[in-house]
């Protein structure tokens, strides 16, 4: 039909599988021991700044600039797709740019965010995920993958005190989809008219509760799923992050009041920021009283589960009361990104909300599954605590509870882990991360020329530590002769002038922060920091350290002892000019 | 503060990976070769029922119940997860189960579904990004990742004729993320309102409209997002699948007079079933005029823009006037899933739609950065055409663009794919796949047995062939004696009476396509089949054969001489009493 000629495919693929990974292994394994060593060079005093002998893992890609990283992988031929392969050789090529500008969240010094060092059977495993090459929509074709999916949501699932017969969960992309995930079910569940006649189907604005401190993932979702993000009420924190149980009541009656739909409320295990935990009994009540969706996002201090220290664990207590669960392996427990799982106790609310026809995928064995599929499809789902539990069969065709269609099982990676390591393996893990943040805690407490952002004596919420640099005891605006007065004088109306000033003022601490972040980094550390708090911007941004399960404490000390270096010499190199700064 | 003794985590991660690394490599080059042998073998007159010394890849997942194959893997222990750890030795035996009992897409029989076998470049990148664990959504902690997905993204929209200086995408999680994430991007850049206020700021239904044919995640995503199911707009097909452009433009004026406001309008470059591609200039016509959002979901089909066959390329005719395109490379080039794009000519549209202040996370290095960000936060979008480019400065967090916070680096897997075997590499083989199919059809429309579902001298239109099972040139319908009297029996109308009849005669045809199936795979054959086409329902559900960029000839010669071995017997056995048929 066409008048091209016909090559037949050559059948190498064995072949080139063995030789890629062949040379590659012995490149990837050196990367991960690079960074090891480094580990064992923070206790010694020896200077970690980079030098042709000894090159810290996190130099080469923070060192340049963007531009200048970008055009070094232009002129190399790095990112240049072109006519003629280039074989094994150029991947080879590929492979050494690659792990020498890329940062190495290995080192022991990554403590920015809230995932780090990969474990290894969780990497064995992105590599027989890559080789079965499947995809989770259908058991046909992932059989073993599949029941994998099912055991490893549903023991984690247990963890968390979600038991019965139809609990479980279902993996997901990330913990943005999973919070997602949960809104969709939520409301699906709540208003199952919405599924046919969309969100129009509810008179009155539908309104999602969060605290002020939860993730922007639930604003985003909000958007996305056509709630808008006026529809999402950020509910007050107490000093230490965690969500005033009190105004979330006031304000859902309030809405109410205003004839608005109150439908959810997210409770959060581990914020971003802090690291607080939400007080689970106290929103459940509300949620109850007020027929709401009980979200926990758990993505990040859903770890905790695996702690055999109970007062950690109590950080968790009562989670079991949440409709959903959302938790991401892929931080606190290193499995590698992406590995997140959306749990909850009843997965049958799952299938309702996600449920589709979709024939030409889905064969079902008889007719009596296609008729429970037409049931979720057309009949809308009420309290099914009176139906008889085995009216329900799970689904092993798992596209048909979630939002996806296609998805890789990254399940396995978190499976491999927990085999490996076993429960207890990650008890110890988690709990010596957590010992290892209040060491960190109680050092910073002890500096001199550091301020602990939560209240004196307080233990960190989770695995990080936020802290200011106050050399001497005091905030670094004090370096402005008359901070005051500058501030005044650019604000608009005298009004704002107050809020102006304490922007401005935070402006400047904020400045030193950032530059002191940047500073570390040819010292091997890289740490993360977060705006200023609301009512203290006079105070600016200010650090955040993640500890994980793979530090150890003289990381931890020598980091301290680094910052209080690298801000001591950034301050005094501030060009002060009569009371105004410039950086 | 906590009495737990403190254990140090210990520091053996390069070990630990080089050790589990070394065991498994051998096993699963072995599981690829074992499957490439097969190819040698469609050839031989040898019979490829398995036994002692020959086991067939896909016979061990497939021959097994669910229950049983769950049974198995309780019993060996498989599946729990236990207090101690089992470490390597434990992750070996993993290993080696997971590898039997899973389907092995790189057999040369693996031609069920819209993957397959992967391409060892990607598996390596998949190992890759285990070890670099690193999230897309900023660049400080993934750069070389970051430019990656930007390069590799911008030259695939190149090769769809999405030019211009801010052309380019984004990686997704899979082909209904990327669905999903256009029609936001569509509502949030035509109506911005809906952003803070949601779907309700648009007074009237918003519609969206695609083919009768195209892919469910449209509807998915619709129920999801907030429009319902009932906002989705089923438009008629031609006999080969392609949306009846005249029919759109009828539904959307009629959809219009009715108040509602019809906003999105979903083309498909490769149908899942019948592999059809719709007319974009046409229906790019109909788009612009009623000022709909114009997204082309070429998932499948989007594997063409690499053929050198001008009559394929001319399958993608004009797909650059779409506003946005899907595309999964997991799919026809063979990149292991997930691996898809979300396309466009204009990124700022993405950023406008999807950005959110989440000062935490992104650190604007100035001012001006974060004005833009507030500027699209916070302004209305409207018609950029007049705004100078530089205007905007393309974003290298790329969270920005995205529904995800966290994103795993998928574009790592194509660009190595890409970039060993080049563009010309990839020519040659979606043009011999293309090549094969044609191949395939004509082997079809030859075999006395099988009828193609296309009409008569059609060449397919993507790699998938469909047909029916007819021996003797008949539909096995023709084996009931009074095929008419059973079915009206049962009907529960006179009306419906035709229909009952029509659907009840196909459901017979349908059991005799499944079951030929089912005694295909331990032939070493896994093919697919749909449910019947509308109007087409006494002819029931037919065989969709798959072909990929790694099948050879023979595998699809042996396998129609398979099938209608196999066919003949599932007939010759079907216990026919009294004009009832029992399966």
């Amino acid at each position: 039909m066409h008048a091209q000629a016909y090559f037949e495919p050559t059948c190498e693929r064995a072949t080139q599988l063995e030789g890629l990974l062949s040379s590659a292994i012995p490149e990837l394994v050196r990367f991960v021991n690079h960074a090891e060593q480094e580990r064992s060079q923070h206790g010694s005093s020896r200077s970690l700044i980079s030098d042709n002998d000894h090159q810290i893992s996190l130099v080469n890609p923070l060192s340049k600039s963007r531009e200048s990283l970008e055009s070094t992988l232009r002129s190399n031929g790095f990112l240049a797709v072109d006519e003629e392969g280039s074989g094994a050789q150029g991947i080879q090529r590929l492979i050494e740019s690659l792990l020498k500008f890329s940062v190495n969240p290995s080192a022991p010094g990554f403590l920015d965010k809230l995932y780090a060092a990969p474990l290894p059977p969780g990497i064995a495993a992105e590599l027989i995920l890559g080789v079965l090459n499947t995809n989770l929509h259908v058991y046909q074709v992932s059989p073993v993958l599949t029941l994998v999916e099912k055991h490893v949501a549903r023991a984690l699932a247990n963890m968390f005190g979600l038991n019965g017969p139809r609990s479980g969960g279902i993996s997901v992309q990330g913990g943005s989809a999973s919070n997602m995930t949960s809104i969709v079910v939520a409301r699906n569940t709540l208003f199952p008219e919405t599924k046919v006649e969309g969100n129009s189907a509810v008179k009155g604005q539908l309104l999602l509760f969060t605290s002020a401190h939860g993730h922007y993932s639930i604003e985003k979702a909000a958007q996305a799923l056509g709630f808008g993000s006026s529809s999402v009420i950020p509910v007050p924190v107490d000093t230490s992050g965690r969500m005033l149980v009190s105004e979330l009541e006031r304000l859902v009656i309030e809405a109410k009041r205003q004839g608005k739909v109150p439908f959810y409320v997210n409770a959060t295990a581990g914020t971003t920021v802090l690291g607080s935990f939400d007080r689970f009994e106290d929103i459940h009540k509300v949620a109850k009283e007020h027929k709401l969706w009980f979200h926990v996002d758990a993505a990040w201090g859903g770890g905790f589960v695996f702690s055999a220290d109970s007062e950690l664990r109590r950080t968790l207590q009562r989670v079991d009361l949440a409709d959903s669960v959302a938790t991401n392996p892929h931080k606190m427990l290193g499995v590698p990104v992406t590995c997140s799982f959306l749990l909850a106790k009843d997965l049958q609310t799952f299938q309702k909300a996600n449920t589709l026809k979709a024939e030409y995928l889905f064969h079902d064995d008889n007719d009596e599954t296609a008729q429970r599929r037409d049931l979720a499809n057309d009949n809308a789902p009420g309290s099914d605590d009176e139906a008889p539990e085995d009216d329900w069969s799970e689904p092993y065709d798992l596209a048909d509870l979630t939002l996806q269609c296609g998805r890789r099982g990254d399940a396995l990676k978190f499976f491999f882990c927990w085999k490996y390591y076993g429960t207890s393996g990650y008890s110890s893990m988690v709990d010596a991360a957590y010992q290892n943040a209040c060491h960190l805690a109680t050092l910073v407490a002890k500096t001199s020329d550091l301020t602990p952002v939560l209240s004196e004596g307080s233990a960190p919420g989770c695995l990080q530590v936020c802290f200011y640099f106050t050399p001497g005891g005091k905030f670094t605006y004090g370096l402005l002769e008359e901070p005051g007065r500058i501030a005044v004088r650019t604000s608009r109306s005298e009004q704002t002038a107050e809020r102006t000033q304490m922007v401005r003022i935070g402006k400047f601490n904020s400045q030193v922060t950032s530059s002191i972040a940047k500073a570390l980094v040819p010292r091997g550390f890289m740490i993360d920091f977060a705006p200023a708090l609301e009512g203290q911007e006079d105070q600016g941004s200010f650090f955040r350290v993640v500890v994980n399960i793979s530090t150890v404490r003289k990381t931890l000390e020598r980091l301290l002892q680094e910052l209080v270096s690298v801000g001591t010499s950034v301050v005094a190199n501030i060009p002060v000019d009569a009371g105004r700064v410039r950086f």
